[in-house]
């Protein structure tokens, strides 16, 4: 379908012979060309350190889009219309040189296409070069009006909660806050955006939605990458500031969150900062209490051998660092008080299931005596995306038995039609000045103000309660025991294995009949899946 | 699945070289045995006026197994066995003599077994028989153990409130009240049994179900088949006694009606009639603005040519009964002050569709421009069993734009195995003594007293408001009309051809998307179809 067309855009990559452009931006942006979504004149100015000719650098990035393309191997024809668009700039981004050449380059277009269109300045680069290039921007007035011209970084916003203020308030005395969009692939994905559709446009789910109906809510993004080539940087980091600072935090509050005024980006980050602030702040001994932290040790996923994380590329041989994370989070507002909202995520666990699971109460008046099942909703958000209600039913029969069924809607099956990445909702969002998919800067810093106190007291007690898990395992014990006494193990959605619903949760093992029937999963090249979940760019 | 065992039974048939027998009753008893569902010793009396040899009536019976069971054409070797339990009893049911011959096989069945077990005495026989079939078994003191002797009575329950009033009072001075099984065979299937369980085993409904939340509901049962050989019974008879006082009401009582104390009998029961006698009573005016009545004329079902009403067989050239009925109730009670109730039923309709339809009322807050649907929780009965939720989800894509989805619960698919029949499940519950799917004395009074202003009125202007519609179609375009303002059509259910959820309820036709992708319906043998209609016994 072909939107309205925007102004002509002037496209620049910091860092663009990085995997994330090759991977991430380079295919977005192709697939939004070839489904013309990308205005009319347009030019993409790929910008890094590295010398390498145009045309080999656009075969390099073709090879990307081949591989690494939602669509698959690109069209050859769009392809060669699109990469004409397409230059290399070499440039140290340390060095004023670079901005200039790249000044003369984008006035060049504007002088061509005769109009000031937007300008989008991504910075695809190690979190060091963020101030050095913000600075040169401003300097140079290349990202000076703040109507057209608008900033993208990537994650980590900082490290800690000192780091992200400094930074944010670098950026702001350069450039307006709405300038700069912040990006959270997650915030991109088409099941996290259809919570929003689902919650807010459906009357049926609100009056449940608070804590007299729900028990508690598991929010899980498990992985079946391990740290790979990103050691170097995941090293310093960690899970908790890798996942759950940003990504887990953010689907909380999708879930927690009241309706926004409008479906309007400073009425959306309002409603979720709010949330954030509400999170009851941990003490260094309820930080040991309520959050689980695990690394993983050599072990086995897929038939693949894995080595132990310490054993990884770039990665202290002594490393403390967590792979995985599991927290119990309470939101001290009306609404959630008392609701316990889990949040794990794990790295070379079985296989790759980001999910929300909501639980609700049991009745206060049971009629059935094998009345034991609480109804769930279940949100698959990768890598199937599919929307399912756990409850119970008339066993068909001559008696009245109850047993577990499933209401599910499935994308597989209704939308045939490969779904947009992430990155291309969110370019396109950028292109067209529309931030209620980007984290604000006040948001980023009471999401590192929730971790914080975890971030302390691990670094006070570096080996205080690590645990240990065997690569392709579902992490530590003690992990399932955090859910006690609302589960007994993690919800992980399954739906090629049948009654495989965790029915450790559940006393005895129903397993609930399931609606199904259909194919392979919509994302099953494992190149893509691993591009999936290469978010980060160290 | 084997069942407990009940005690012996000596289980009774008058009527019994009749269709309900035939195409009904001794089907479901051959299937309960088939499954090993009936007590080891039991036998079968079957009375009737006719005179037919042993072997000829136990052929005919297997006829009607081979072309009206569930199964299909009856196992020979379990057939050889059931059938020895068969005993013909030639016999008018006016005469003392048919039942002293009754009390000596059933006698001398119980003598063989040495046990006094369960008398179940089923009266498949014409209203005028009822009385004087109840009055021989109470003077041969062939029902007197009100623990273990039972009779179970088919509808029609008398013609109005008064005739009702007094079969009841006939029956309960010679019978307990617990000894009588007023069976309407709706309460049997298993989509209706389902809806309890729906209901009251799921917490997250409870909160929804009432006036805050619910706009309006829709019970429609659809009938594709004509009058057909039913003209003589019918013509007196009318759709609103034929279906809306027993089926429709009961329907609306399980939708409508509080959790009870237990799932028993009497806490059910209870509840039921709370539900009935909050419905408010019409006044004469009221009729001809809340109840829409009509009758069809020649047409095509199916390319099938089809008479007018009034042509069919037995049926008076000038008469007004109707064949279709809809109309608007009102439940005063906390509950559901304000939400109307749609009951509709009609014959020589496009297809068959018993459904119930809830629609929910929209949010008082809405964020998104194009949220124009209220959610729909869907209920089919027959010919599929399926429940499901239309709500609103975000469409696959680059921009937040809403599109009407479902969440589906199928039986198909999930249980592969035939479905127990009706009759099946209310013959064993007899059988057990398990009344809870059964009609008290007070409920088809109250019954009457919900329809009694209708069929007042009707008979006061025999022709006021009376509408004709075609064969073939939904119905007078009055039916229709009354859904104003809250819908523009009635709700049918329709899984074959994709967006048929009538569109024209909706200003712009969306068509929501279906998980899909079975086959055809359980039920799709033409004379099953027509069994399980063929429900009245004129």
């Amino acid at each position: 379908m072909k939107q309205e067309k925007v102004l002509p855009a002037a496209i620049t990559i910091f860092g663009a012979k990085g995997d994330l452009a090759r991977r991430k931006l380079i295919p977005a942006l192709y697939n939004l060309y070839a489904d013309e979504h990308l205005p009319d004149q347009f030019s993409i100015f790929c910008v890094d350190f590295l010398t390498i000719e145009q045309g080999a650098y656009r075969d390099w990035l073709l090879e990307g889009v081949d591989q690494f393309s939602r669509t698959g191997k690109a069209d050859r024809q769009k392809w060669a219309q699109f990469s004409k668009s397409i230059i290399y700039i070499q440039g140290d981004f340390m060095q004023a040189a670079t901005y200039t050449t790249l000044k003369t380059a984008i006035k060049k277009f504007e002088d061509t296409e005769k109009v000031r269109g937007i300008r989008m300045f991504y910075f695809a680069v190690a979190p060091r070069f963020i101030e050095p290039i913000a600075d040169a921007l401003c300097n140079n007035k290349l990202c000076n009006r703040d109507t057209l011209d608008r900033i993208v970084v990537e994650k980590p916003f900082g490290t800690d909660l000192d780091s992200a203020k400094k930074l944010n308030r670098y950026m702001s005395k350069r450039f307006k806050e709405k300038q700069i969009y912040h990006i959270d692939h997650y915030l991109g994905k088409e099941m996290v955006q259809n919570i929003m559709a689902f919650r807010f446009a459906n009357y049926v789910f609100e009056p449940l939605w608070n804590n007299k109906y729900i028990d508690h809510v598991q929010i899980s993004v498990a992985e079946e990458v391990s740290v790979g080539k990103r050691g170097g940087y995941y090293d310093s980091s960690g899970a908790l500031r890798d996942m759950i600072q940003n990504h887990l935090l953010q689907l909380l509050c999708i879930i927690a969150m009241n309706c926004p005024k409008q479906y309007e980006a400073e009425a959306i980050r309002d409603e979720k900062v709010k949330v954030l602030k509400n999170i009851r702040p941990f003490t260094t001994e309820q930080v040991f209490k309520n959050v689980v932290r695990a690394q993983y040790t050599a072990g086995r996923v897929h038939g693949e051998d894995r080595p132990a994380y310490r054993d990884e590329e770039q990665v202290a041989k002594d490393s403390n660092t967590e792979t995985l994370v599991a927290a119990k989070f309470f939101i001290d507002n009306d609404r959630w008080k008392g609701v316990p909202f889990f949040l794990r995520t794990g790295k070379d666990m079985p296989r790759q299931s980001s999910v929300i699971m909501i639980q609700f109460k049991d009745s206060p008046h049971k009629i059935f005596k094998d009345d034991v099942l609480p109804n769930r909703l279940m949100i698959s958000i990768q890598p199937e995306l599919e929307i399912g209600l756990l409850f119970e039913g008339k066993e068909p029969g001559l008696h009245m038995k109850l047993v577990p069924v499933e209401m599910d809607f499935m994308y597989k099956g209704n939308y045939m039609q490969s779904l947009p990445e992430a990155y291309e909702a969110l370019l396109l969002d950028v292109l067209e000045g529309d931030a209620t998919q980007f984290m604000r800067a006040d948001q980023i810093e009471w999401a590192w103000k929730v971790v914080m106190p975890i971030i302390e007291a691990w670094k006070k007690s570096p080996k205080k309660g690590l645990q240990f898990y065997e690569a392709g395992t579902w992490g530590p014990k003690a992990a399932d025991a955090l859910l006690k006494p609302h589960a007994k193990a993690w919800y992980t959605f399954d739906h090629e294995s049948e009654g495989a619903t965790t029915p450790a949760a559940f006393d005895d093992s129903h397993a609930p009949s399931r609606v199904d029937g259909n194919g392979t999963p919509e994302m099953s090249n494992p190149a893509e899946k691993e591009a999936e979940q290469e978010t980060s760019h160290a």
